[in-house]
C-alpha cells in the first residue's frame, strides 16, 4: 500500500497523527498567534478560524500544514529535514460533503525542507504522489507540473506590472474550472488587463506537453530573454530528466495553465488529477478533481525567523478526504461489506451461567494477544452470539459449555463454514493463530 | 505492545488518527458549540477554549474525548459502540512540560456505550489500563477504583445535603495531593460542614483495601442502609470477581479516597498511578502521578439528546504525554540513540557524476518497497554519505560508482561492520530483504 511503501515510508519523521513521537516532536500546534496566518493564503485568509481572545492571545485554528510546517522549523532553528504529518485542519468553507469537502477535514502532508541541488526534492515529491495515486488504485490520473517563475516570466513579457504577478496567478488557476474565454474576460473585465495583454497570456497558459515544449519555449524569442522563465525552464527540464530515470513521465504534465491559488510558492507547483474513465458505469459518479498539489516555497521560512534565515522547502499534499470519498462510493457500488473491527474471536457459551467460565477464556486469549471479544450479557444465547459473528464477520467462535469445561477442551467454530473441532485447551491458541495464518 | 495487543486490539473502531475510517467516521468534531462543553467539567469549565464568533456561531475547542464522544451517540442516535480514540484536546491551563502537562495534548481513549449486564465492560476497561501499564513496562503501578454511588452514599449517611455532592466530590478528590487534615479544614471552612460531619467523612473516605473491606462496608450498619451505596457496594463485589478471573486483583485498590473532579461520572470510577521504586537511582526523577483514568458516565448521552434518551457508557483514558514523558526521560537516562527513521538502505556512489545511477537504483528500490534514500545533493562525498548512516543508523549502504555499472553489481556494505560484498544488480533487492530479516 502507498501509504508504507519505499519512497513514501523512507520519509523520516513519522506522522504525528500515528502517537506522539518520543524523541522529535514535530507537531506544530494547532492554535498559532492570528498573525502567524494572516496574509499567507491570499483571497483565502478569510477562511480562517480565529480563537476568542481569553486573556490577551490572538489565536487561530490552522488552514493547513503547510504553514505550521514552516513555523515550526523557524522556531526551532531545524535547516533541514524530511517528514511526513497526517492530521485536520480548519475552513470556514461550505462544506460539500460528496465531493469530500469539509470544514474540520484530514490532510496529509509530505515535505523536504533543506538547502540542496536543485530538482532532487522535488522529483522525489512526486515520485511520492505518484507511487500513492499508483498504489491506491483509483484509476487514471495524470499530475500537472509547472513553475511560479515561468508563470512570472510570461506576465512580465506580456507586459503585466509584477505587482500583478500573485492576482494573476489566481486567476490563470480558475482554467481548471472555467474555459479561457471567462478566464479572459476576468483579466479584461476585473484585473484591468488590455485585451491584447489577455490573449498575449492566453497563448503560453493554454500550451501543455512535456520535454519537447520546455525545449520548444527555451527557444522562444521572447520568453529565453526573460532571465525567471529561463531560470524555471532550465528546473523543468532537469526535473523531467530526474522524472524519466524515476520511470513517471508517462503521467507528468508540463501545463502553463496550472497556477496554484496560494501566495507563498516560488518555484515548482504541481497538481495531480484523476481522469474520469471514458466509459463510465458508476451510477453517481464522483466529481473529485485534484487529488494531489504542493510545490515549492522557499521564502516562508523566512517569514517566521526573526533574522529572515531562509530555508527552502518543497512539498506536496495529499487529498486523503477526497481519495476517502472516492474509495467509499467504490465500497458502497461494489456492495462488498467491509469489516469495522478486527477481532478474530468470540468467545461464546452455549448455556446459562457460565460468564465467569468466558470471562476466564477470554482473559487467556487476551493475553497471549489474540483479538476477542464477548458479548456484554450474562445469558446471551448461542444463536445471538453466533449471529454477531456473521452479522461483523468475527471468522472464529471459541465455544466453552459444561461438557467442554468438564473435558477440558473448547469447541473452536469456523463461522464460514459452520464446521466445529474440539480443541485441549491448552492447544487452542496456537490453533487460532495457525487458522488465522494468511 | 499492549497499544495493540489482544484486549485492547478487539475494540470496533480503530482510531481516527491512524487515518479516517472509510465505513464508519467516529471522529467527534474538534470545535463543538460552546453550550455543549459548558456544564460538564465542574470548576474546570474556565479551561476551555472558546471560537471567535464569525456568523453566529459559537464554537468551543474541545476539552476532552468524552463528552464529543457522547454528543456523536446522540446525534447520530448510536445506542452500541466500543471504539478507541488518540487525538488532541485543548485546555487553557498553566503548561508544565516536565510533568507531560501541555495546553494542546494528545489524550487516549478507549469507550464501551450500551445497555449491558453490570461491570463487564466496566472490568474490561481495567482489564485494558492492566494491559497498556504491564506491557508498556513503566514500573510498579497501581489501578483505584471506587464508585461515586458508595461515595454520594458516604455522604448522604454523614448528613451532606445531595446539592452538595458533587463540590463534596472535588474536595475529596484533593487526598491524593494534600493531606487530610487540608482536605477537611476546606470542607469546614469553604465548604460549610460541621466538624463533625467532615470528620464522619474522613473516617469512610481514607479506608481502602479490596474485596474484604467490601464487604466490611456491606456489613456496615449505616452505609448498609444507604440504597446508593448498597447498589454500589453489590456492584463493586461483582466487579473485583470479574476482575478475580481476569487474574488482575493484585494491581487493584478500593480506595474510597478517589473521587475524580468531573461532573458526569455515575458509577465506577478508577484512577491508575504509577508507584516511585524506593531505590530511586534515577537522578532526575519524573513526578507523574496518574496515568490513567475514567469510569461510567451513564447520563452525559441523554444530555445531547432531544428526547432525553440515555445510553449507559464507561471509558477510560490513558494519559499517553505523561507516559511519553517518563519514556523520554528513560531514553535519555539510558544514553542510547533512538533512530528517529525507518530507512533501510542509503543509495550512495563514490564518484562524480552518477546522480543518474543513484536516481534509476533508488526508484527500483522504492518500486520493491525498500525504504531507500539519498542525499540530496549532485557529487557528495562517500565519506560523507557514510557518515550519514552512522549518524542516522541507517544499516546498509547501496554504492554504485562506474566499475558497478560496468559489471552490472552494487556494492553492498554494511554499515556497522563496514563488509562489502558485490551483489549482482537483479539480485540486490532479495539480498537487502535477506539481510533485514529480523
Amino acid at each position: 500500500m502507498g501509504l508504507r511503501g519505499g519512497v513514501w515510508a523512507s520519509c523520516s519523521v513519522p506522522c504525528p497523527g500515528g502517537g506522539p513521537v518520543p524523541q522529535s516532536r514535530p507537531t506544530s500546534p494547532l492554535a498559532s498567534p492570528q498573525e502567524t496566518l494572516t496574509g499567507k493564503y491570499g483571497e483565502d485568509t478569510k477562511l480562517i478560524y480565529e480563537l476568542q481572545d481569553q486573556g490577551g492571545e490572538l489565536l487561530a485554528l490552522r488552514y493547513d500544514l503547510t504553514v505550521p510546517f514552516a513555523r515550526y522549523l523557524a522556531m526551532n532553528k531545524i535547516t533541514n529535514m524530511k517528514r511526513y504529518h497526517v492530521a485536520k485542519v480548519y475552513r470556514r468553507d461550505n462544506p460539500a460533503t460528496t465531493r469530500g469537502r469539509y470544514r474540520e477535514f484530514y490532510q496529509c502532508d509530505f515535505d523536504i525542507a533543506g538547502q540542496f541541488d536543485p530538482m532532487i526534492p522535488d522529483a522525489e515529491c512526486l515520485k511520492i504522489v505518484h507511487e500513492i495515486l499508483s498504489d491506491l488504485q483509483l484509476g487514471d490520473f495524470i499530475i500537472k507540473v509547472n513553475d511560479r517563475r515561468i508563470l512570472n516570466g510570461v506576465f512580465a513579457v506580456c507586459g503585466i506590472p509584477e505587482s500583478k504577478f500573485i492576482t494573476m496567478c489566481s486567476t490563470v488557476d480558475k482554467l481548471d474550472k472555467m474555459p479561457w474565454e471567462e478566464v479572459r474576460s476576468e483579466m479584461v473585465g476585473e484585473k484591468g488587463l488590455s485585451p491584447e495583454a489577455a490573449d498575449h497570456i492566453g497563448e503560453y497558459v493554454q500550451l501543455h506537453g512535456g520535454l519537447d515544449l520546455i525545449e520548444q519555449l527555451l527557444q522562444d524569442p521572447k520568453l529565453s530573454q526573460n532571465k525567471l522563465a529561463k531560470e524555471g525552464l532550465g528546473d523543468m527540464k532537469l526535473l523531467f530528466e530526474y522524472l524519466t530515470l524515476f520511470g513517471i513521465t508517462g503521467k507528468i504534465s508540463f501545463d502553463l495553465s496550472l497556477a496554484r491559488g496560494l501566495d507563498y510558492y516560488t518555484g515548482v507547483i504541481f497538481e495531480a488529477v484523476l481522469l474520469q474513465p471514458e466509459n463510465d458505469h458508476v451510477e453517481e459518479p464522483v466529481s473529485v478533481g485534484s487529488v494531489a498539489g504542493g510545490g515549492r516555497y522557499d521564502g516562508l521560512v523566512g517569514m517566521f525567523d526573526p533574522k529572515g534565515r531562509k530555508v527552502p522547502c518543497v512539498g506536496v499534499s495529499i487529498g486523503i478526504e477526497r481519495i476517502f470519498s472516492i474509495l467509499e462510493q467504490r465500497v458502497k457500488a461494489s456492495g462488498e461489506k467491509v469489516r469495522t473491527t478486527e477481532t478474530q474471536v468470540l468467545v461464546a457459551t452455549p448455556q446459562k451461567h457460565l460468564l465467569a467460565a468466558r470471562l476466564k477464556l477470554i482473559s487467556e486469549l487476551w493475553d497471549a494477544g489474540i483479538k476477542a471479544e464477548i458479548l456484554y450479557k450474562k445469558d446471551p444465547k448461542l444463536l445471538k452470539q453466533l449471529q454477531y459473528c456473521e452479522d461483523t464477520g468475527i471468522p472464529l467462535a471459541a465455544i466453552i459449555g459444561e461438557q467442554e469445561l468438564t473435558d477440558g477442551v473448547v469447541k473452536l467454530r469456523d463461522v464460514a463454514t459452520r464446521e466445529e473441532v474440539d480443541i485441549p485447551r491448552e492447544k487452542l491458541v496456537d490453533e487460532i493463530r495457525r487458522r488465522l495464518e494468511p
